[in-house]
């Protein structure tokens, strides 16, 4: 699964609005309007709802929050999975924390060098749901390459072998309740063990508009933690709070990592634009772009001046 | 003034929600919550409204479309700006269309080698409530180097000499009603007439997401018009539909003009960042990122694979 921090409306054909407070984005709403309904149920951990909107396509909401819409999920998919897995060479082995949509491991199959990739999914239900009513998102989960395993991430992060992976992407919820720990020092240390030297994470980071406080904390923990570069990138995401979502990429001590500048890129990978589908975000001009960040956060999240001078 | 397409709610202390509906953006709304209604009149063109909002600083809504807020304007006006007179050696002489909330005087005004600004502004009720409630934005009018013309922007190009302008900067409102003739191909000759030889123009250009068709009309126009470059460029902007708001910049025959890499850098600019105040979102980098496009775009807007070659 991932995530988005927003107040959300409903705007049914009544005209009647509902909307949920979330107080990671007090203040503001933003509203799609329904034609159906398609699913609702209440899941171990929380409630899953699927409808169909006018002008964004389906959407996946969960607990109120909305996760992700046909019309623009190809943003968040793309970066969070290209922006670490292009700035290695040959990737071989990648694990995928959260991300029960699929779509993050449809992104991760376009890589032919990638050998094998691990998903660890807290909630079957969201599998479940994306495989009847997000099928272009869903079919990540055909690629004989992945092992999906349902269960807590940082249990199974805990009892995988040091040093297993190439890269680690972390499609997360809010860093509010249950998730609170995966913005936590034990967590990312748990990632730094995992990962080989000279991995790399990719790790959802909030938005630029709204939680700098945040970003300045994450960041602040994960350069103690990780000997290597740590960088903050970020895309557009229109039915993301303030239309922005952020990355922290990370590498762990060995080779030097570059992000900025993908040393693998994908256009040069062979069928990677074909597998499935084109690719309809991610290119290496908007990977480096990514990385470019306004003034104001320059100064706010004063730890990123040193970042700058990578 | 400028613009951005949404639906807009207001959800007020008691909870109501009222919202306007707009053909720009359908099936969508983004909502901030009202403090207080500082000011609402009828203007001989438009309704003016002004409102304390609980995050986002007081919010100017022209006919219930808004224009800006005070937490994210300095990301249109500094961009809006300085793409165009950052991408031309020492600009002299520049005219501002619309604009009449004073903020995009404001960014001009940091070039130190400006002389002359003319701004030519429709509605006079704009300025008169940007003096009274956006002082930070109606400082742009207190420059010794700014001439307010409040009139019609076509009669006053049709007036103006041939050549005059290094620069001009087009901060109109919705290509719907009244403002249609501005994205049409009378008006950007008129303006192509106007600017000196290797003159530039920047022209808000909607939303990379929600109005691919009317990008790439105004890209095609523009094609034909100016014989220089001609370049898309967008910048994230919370509070506009999608969070996001694209350029249109635009060079006349002349000495070519390159608008992916400024060759005025503004950070070299003695005085640039402390003039009026801080710089919050423009800086090199995020000039040359704003041209990176999403491949989707760069499909679906044929023409921008020739300006990628660039």
């Amino acid at each position: 699964m991932f995530m988005t921090f927003f107040r959300f409306f409903f705007i049914g054909k009544s005209g009647k609005a509902v909307y949920f407070n979330n107080p990671m984005w007090p203040g503001e709403a933003h509203s799609i309007k329904v034609e159906k309904i398609l699913y609702k149920e209440k899941s171990e951990y929380q409630e899953v709802l699927v409808f169909e909107s006018s002008t964004y396509g389906k959407v996946l909401v969960l607990d109120g929050i909305v996760q992700l819409t046909e019309k623009d999920e190809c943003a968040y998919q793309e970066m969070i999975a290209h922006l670490p897995l292009c700035s290695i060479q040959s990737p071989k082995t990648v694990l995928v924390v959260g991300g029960g949509d699929g779509g993050v491991l449809r992104e991760v199959a376009r890589h032919s060098s990638v050998e094998h990739i691990d998903i660890c999914e807290i909630d079957k239900m969201v599998i479940d749901v994306s495989r009847k009513f997000f099928p272009q998102l869903a079919i990540g989960f055909e690629d004989s390459r992945v092992h999906l395993h349902v269960g807590d991430a940082v249990e199974f992060l805990k009892s995988a072998c040091e040093g297993k992976y190439d890269a680690i992407i972390v499609d997360s919820s809010d860093p509010v309740g249950p998730a609170q720990e995966l913005v936590e020092k034990p967590f990312f240390d748990t990632i730094a063990r995992a990962l080989r030297p000279g991995g790399v994470l990719c790790n959802m980071a909030e938005s630029m508009w709204l939680h700098t406080h945040l970003i300045q904390d994450m960041i602040s923990i994960c350069r103690e933690t990780f000997k290597g570069s740590v960088c903050y990138a970020w895309a557009s995401v229109p039915t993301y709070p303030s239309g922005v979502i952020g990355f922290l990429l990370c590498a762990t001590e060995g080779p030097p990592v570059d992000f900025v500048n993908p040393i693998n890129p994908i256009e040069k990978l062979e069928g990677a634009n074909e597998h499935k589908r084109e690719l309809r975000f991610y290119n290496s001009e908007m990977h480096s772009a990514a990385f470019a960040l306004p003034a104001f956060l320059k100064r706010e999240v004063s730890v990123l001046r040193d970042l700058s001078l990578q």
